[in-house]
C-alpha cells in the first residue's frame, strides 16, 4: 500500500494559509512567519491528519529568545511559590481537558487510550508537574549552603531560558511543553521555549493551550511558556547556542542530538541530551535454571509493551551458553512470534526500527523471528529477536550495540565467563543494566564478579526486574554515561534532582543580609533543607 | 638582553639522554618513551633551569590510561576511608618536604617564598587535601538518596580515571598532582593522571614523589597516581576523549582548553574547564564618595598581588562618570605607576599579558599607565591601567573583555545608568562580580536595579570586597558561566561540592541489601548525611 502522505500534502497545499496552526510566542497564539508546513499522520492508518503546522524561521525563533530573556530577568527573584502555583494550575487544566488531549495523542501516536495514555502517562505527567511544584515551593532542590563563619552562601538559582525538545515516544510525560524537562525547568524558575515533536503536534498544541491559560491565570509574564513546532536543524543549533539560552533539554535521536550538543558545547551552554541506550539484561545461570520461564515472560512483556518504544527497553540480553539459555531463547522467540505486532509511533519510528535491525544484521546478528512487514496499512514491524555469539559480538561491539528502537531485542550468548566479562567491558553507556540471579545463592559469586564490571556503564543497576517502568522517585536515575546521555552526573527523571540541571550555582560572598535571596537569609523562609556549616537542617541560623 | 633559552637548549642537547627526568606511570618512575624534551626557566632571571623533561608520546599516555582503568576497577568499591588515608599521608609528606618544594616553586615561578608560597599556598594545599580526606571519609558529598518505599537508592560513585591539567599560576593549590581538582578526584574515589604544567615541572615532580610515596605507604594500587609532563595538543585531545577516561579537570588558557573541551564533549566525557574571567568590579557613586580612597587601595592591592596572576583578578572596573570617578582613576593610576612591577610566572605569562593588553588597545582602550617593559632581565611588564568609555565598550564588548592576565586592569566609564546597565548586559560569564556601595543607603536603589543584571553573568557575587582570595568554604563557588568555566552548575573550589564533578550518578533499583554500597544500606556506616524519603538525616533506616 502506497504512503498517503505525498498526495495529501499536495491536495492540502491550496488551503495552507487558512488552516495553518499558530505558534505561541510572547504570550500570544499567532500566525507563524514560516512558509513551510508539515502534517502528522495517524500511525494506525497512515492517514495524514488535516492540521498544517508551521516550520518556524530563524526570525521567529529569535523573537522567542528575546521574549524569554526579558521574562527570565523579570522572574529572576520570584519565590518558588509562584512557579508552583503555575505548575499546579497547569496540572488541573490538563486534567480538565484530558479527554481531548488523550484522544489526540491516541490519534497521533497510536498509543492505546487504556491503559497507557489515560491510566498511565497522563496521571504520571500531572503527578510530575505537582511534584515539581512541591519542590519549587519547598526549595531544598537548590542545595542552599551556608558558611556562617566566612559569610559565604550559595544555592542553585535559575539558569535562564530553557529550550526543551521532546521526543516522539511520550506525548505527555516527556513532551517539550508538559513533560519532565519542562516541569524541572519551570520549577527551577526558568521560562521555557518548547519545541514540539513533529509526530504529535496537535497533542502538543492542546497541552500548550492549557499551559498558556494556566500562565495567564497565575500571573506569569507573557512569554513564560512559548511553543514552536519545528525549525531547520541549523536554526535548532543556533537556538541552543544562543547567548540568551540558559540550557537545553533534548530527548530524541542520536544524530540530531549530537548536532545540537556540539553547537551548545562550543559556547559552554549546558545541554542535557538523552540519545540512545540498549539497556543490557544479564541473566545468570542459576536464575535461568530456577525461573527461566517466569523471566522470559517478564522479558517479552517489557520488550513488547508500548511496542518496545521506551528509552529503557531491554534491547540486549546477555546469556551464558547452556541448555537453559537455548530454551530461554526458544521460548522468547515463540512468544515474540505469537504476540501481535503493536503499532509504532509513526513512519519515522518504523523506518528507524527497520534500519536499526538491518544494522544489527549487517554487524553479524542472525534474525530468530520477525523482521518483516506484517500490516502495511499501519506503522508496524514484526516483533523481532536476533542473536549473536559472544565471539562475534566482540568483533563488532559498536555495530552490535546499535539501538533498534521498538519491538526488537538481541541475544548475545557468551561461551564463558571470561567472554561474558569481555562483552560487558565493551558496553557503551546505558540508562540501565539488569542482573537476574537465583534466590538460593548459586549466582552470588558470579554476580559479585560481574556487577562491578557493569556498574560504570549504566546509570541504574537493577536486580531481578526489567528496566522499563521509570518511577518518579527522588532516588531515580534516568541518566547514564554517553551515549545514554551527555553527562553521567544528572538525571532527567526524579524530583528534586532533575531540577538541578536547570540551575546555575550562585554564590553570595559578604553580601548584605537584606540583599540575599530568601533561601539564604538567616531565617529559613519555609521548610527548605539547608546545609548550614555542613549540617543539613530545616532551621534558622542563630 | 637576549633570551637565554635557545642557546641553553642547544648546549644541553648532548646530555639529554642522561639528565632527562622520569615520568610516573604504573606505579614506577621510569624513563619516558619520548624523545623530545623541554626545560623550565627561572622567571626572575630568565635563566634556563638544568633539568630536562620529556614530552610523552601517545604510547605512553595510552599506557597510563590502561593502568588507570585497571586501578579504577580495583578500587571501585573501596570505602572513602582508603582515599582519606592516602590524602592525609600525602599532606604530611608535602609538609615534611615543604622546604625543597617551596624553593623549587620559587625558582620556577618567581612567586615569593613569603608570604605567598610558605605562609599561603602550601598550607592552603595541604588544607584542601585534608578537607577532601574528611569529605571522602564522611560520604555526604555523594548525596546518598534513598526512597524506602520504592526501594530505589542512588548516590554519586566514582566516575573513573580523572585527568587533571594544572595551570601555571598556582604551583601547589591547583597543581595537577596536588591541587583542588586532584584532591576532589581522589576523594571521589578515582585514580588520577596528572599533566604537569610546563612552567614548573620540578615542583610538580617533587609533589608527585610525595604522592607516589604516600600511595605506596597507604596501600594504593600501583598507578593510582600517575604523572606526565607534556604531550602534543593532539594527544591531549585523544587523552580527554579516550574511552578509559572518566572526566577531566582543566585550568589554563582559553585556546587550549577549548581544544580539549571539544574533544571530550564530542564523546560525552565530562570536562571541567576554567578558561578566562575578567571579574568585573562595579563601584557605585555613593561608595566612591564615601570611601573612594580606601577602595582604590583595596583595588590596587587585589590587582597587583601575585602580579595579578589570579583567576579572580579584578580586570575590569565599571564606574559611572563623575569627579569622584576621575579622582579614583587618577589615584589608581598613581598607585599602579608607583608600585614595583612584580615578576610574572614565566615567558608565556609575559607574552600572554602583553598580547592581552594589546588586544584591549586594539579594541579601543587607552593606556593610562604602564604597558611597557621595565626590566628585561626578568619576566615582567609594567603595572598597567587602561580606560575606555562606556560608549566605546559597547562598540566592541567582546574585544574589551579580553583577559589581560596579570598586573593590568581596564576602567570602563559609563555616562549614565542606562549605559552602565547595557554594559553589564554585554558581560560574558565570569567567576566573580563585585559591587561596592555606600553604607548609608544612597546606593541601595541602584544596587537593587543592577545586581539582578549582573547575577546571571557571575558565579560569585561579592559586596564591598575584592574578588581575589578564594576561601576553601563549603559555600564557595569558584565557577561561573562560559567562558569562566564550561558549565555554570559546578565549582572547582569548596568541599564537598567540588567532589561532585568527579562522581557519576549511580542508582540501585531493587538491588538486594547485601549488594548495596555501604552508604546506601539501611544502616548508615558512619555519620554521612543521607536524604531518606526526602529528609536529610545521619541516622539509619527503620
Amino acid at each position: 500500500m502506497p504512503r498517503l502522505a505525498t498526495p495529501f500534502l499536495q491536495t492540502l497545499c491550496a488551503f495552507e494559509q487558512d488552516s495553518m496552526q499558530s505558534v505561541l510566542i510572547g504570550g500570544k497564539w499567532r500566525k507563524s512567519l514560516g512558509e513551510k508546513t508539515f502534517q502528522s499522520i495517524n500511525p494506525a492508518t497512515r492517514e495524514v491528519l488535516p492540521d498544517l503546522y508551521p516550520v518556524s524561521p530563524w526570525a521567529e525563533v529569535e523573537e522567542a529568545l528575546q521574549v524569554a530573556a526579558s521574562v527570565a530577568a523579570e522572574i529572576r527573584n520570584w519565590p518558588g511559590d509562584r512557579f508552583a502555583t503555575f505548575l499546579e494550575r497547569y496540572a488541573e487544566l490538563i486534567e480538565a481537558r484530558a479527554e481531548d488531549i488523550i484522544a489526540s495523542a491516541n490519534e497521533e501516536t497510536a498509543l492505546p487510550v487504556e491503559p497507557r495514555l489515560k491510566g498511565g502517562e497522563l496521571p504520571r505527567t500531572t503527578n510530575q508537574l505537582r511534584q515539581a511544584a512541591a519542590a519549587a515551593r519547598e526549595g531544598s532542590w537548590a542545595l542552599p549552603t551556608i558558611d556562617t563563619q566566612a559569610n559565604i552562601r550559595s544555592m542553585l538559582g535559575p539558569i535562564g531560558p530553557v529550550v526543551v525538545f521532546g521526543p516522539n515516544n511520550f506525548p505527555f510525560a516527556f513532551n517539550g511543553i508538559a513533560g519532565g524537562d519542562f516541569a524541572a525547568a519551570v520549577a527551577a524558575g526558568n521560562p521555557v521555549i518548547a519545541k514540539g515533536h513533529t509526530s504529535h503536534p496537535r497533542t502538543t498544541r492542546l497541552l500548550a493551550e492549557a499551559a498558556h491559560e494556566a500562565a495567564i491565570e497565575t500571573g506569569m509574564p507573557p512569554g513564560f511558556v512559548q511553543l514552536i513546532y519545528r525549525t531547520s536543524h541549523e536554526d535548532g543549533a543556533r537556538l541552543v547556542g544562543h547567548r540568551f539560552t540558559g540550557a537545553t533539554g533534548y530527548t530524541g535521536s542520536r544524530q540530531t542530538g549530537l548536532v545540537l550538543k556540539q553547537a551548545a558545547d562550543a559556547v559552554g551552554k549546558p545541554i542535557y541530551v538523552e540519545l540512545s541506550s540498549v539497556n543490557p539484561v544479564i541473566i545468570l545461570p542459576g536464575a535461568l535454571k530456577e525461573r527461566g520461564d517466569a523471566i522470559v515472560g517478564e522479558f517479552a512483556a517489557s520488550c513488547l509493551m508500548g511496542t518496545g518504544q521506551f528509552c529503557t527497553n531491554p534491547g540486549l540480553v546477555l546469556l551464558l551458553a547452556s541448555g537453559e539459555a537455548e530454551a530461554f531463547i526458544a521460548s522468547a522467540s515463540e512468544k515474540f512470534g505469537a504476540a501481535p505486532a503493536g503499532t509504532l509511533l509513526g513512519e519515522g519510528a518504523e523506518k528507524s526500527l527497520r534500519s536499526g535491525i538491518a544494522a544489527l544484521v549487517e554487524a553479524g546478528a542472525t534474525v530468530l523471528t520477525g523482521n518483516q512487514p506484517v500490516d502495511e496499512s499501519r506503522c508496524c514491524h514484526a516483533n523481532t529477536l536476533l542473536r549473536v555469539s559472544g565471539a562475534d559480538f566482540l568483533k563488532d561491539p559498536a555495530g552490535l550495540q546499535t539501538e533498534a528502537f521498538g519491538n526488537a531485542s538481541l541475544f548475545v550468548v557468551a561461551e564463558s565467563v571470561e567472554e561474558l566479562t569481555a562483552i560487558i567491558r565493551e558496553f557503551e553507556g546505558n540508562l540501565t543494566g539488569c542482573f537476574y540471579s537465583d534466590t538460593q545463592g548459586s549466582d552470588d559469586a558470579l554476580y559479585d564478579q560481574l556487577a562491578p564490571e557493569l556498574r560504570p556503564h549504566v546509570g541504574r543497576l537493577l536486580n531481578d526486574k526489567m528496566p522499563t517502568g521509570v518511577a518518579v522517585s527522588p532516588a531515580m536515575n534516568h541518566g547514564g554515561p554517553f551515549p545514554a546521555t551527555g553527562h553521567p552526573g544528572f538525571t532527567a527523571v526524579g524530583i528534586p534532582a532533575s531540577l538541578r540541571r536547570f540551575g546555575m550555582l550562585q554564590c553570595y560572598d559578604n553580601v548584605r543580609p537584606q540583599r540575599l535571596p530568601a533561601l539564604l537569609q538567616d531565617q529559613n523562609p519555609g521548610n527548605a533543607w539547608r546545609s548550614i556549616d555542613c549540617q543539613w537542617t530545616q532551621g534558622d541560623i542563630g
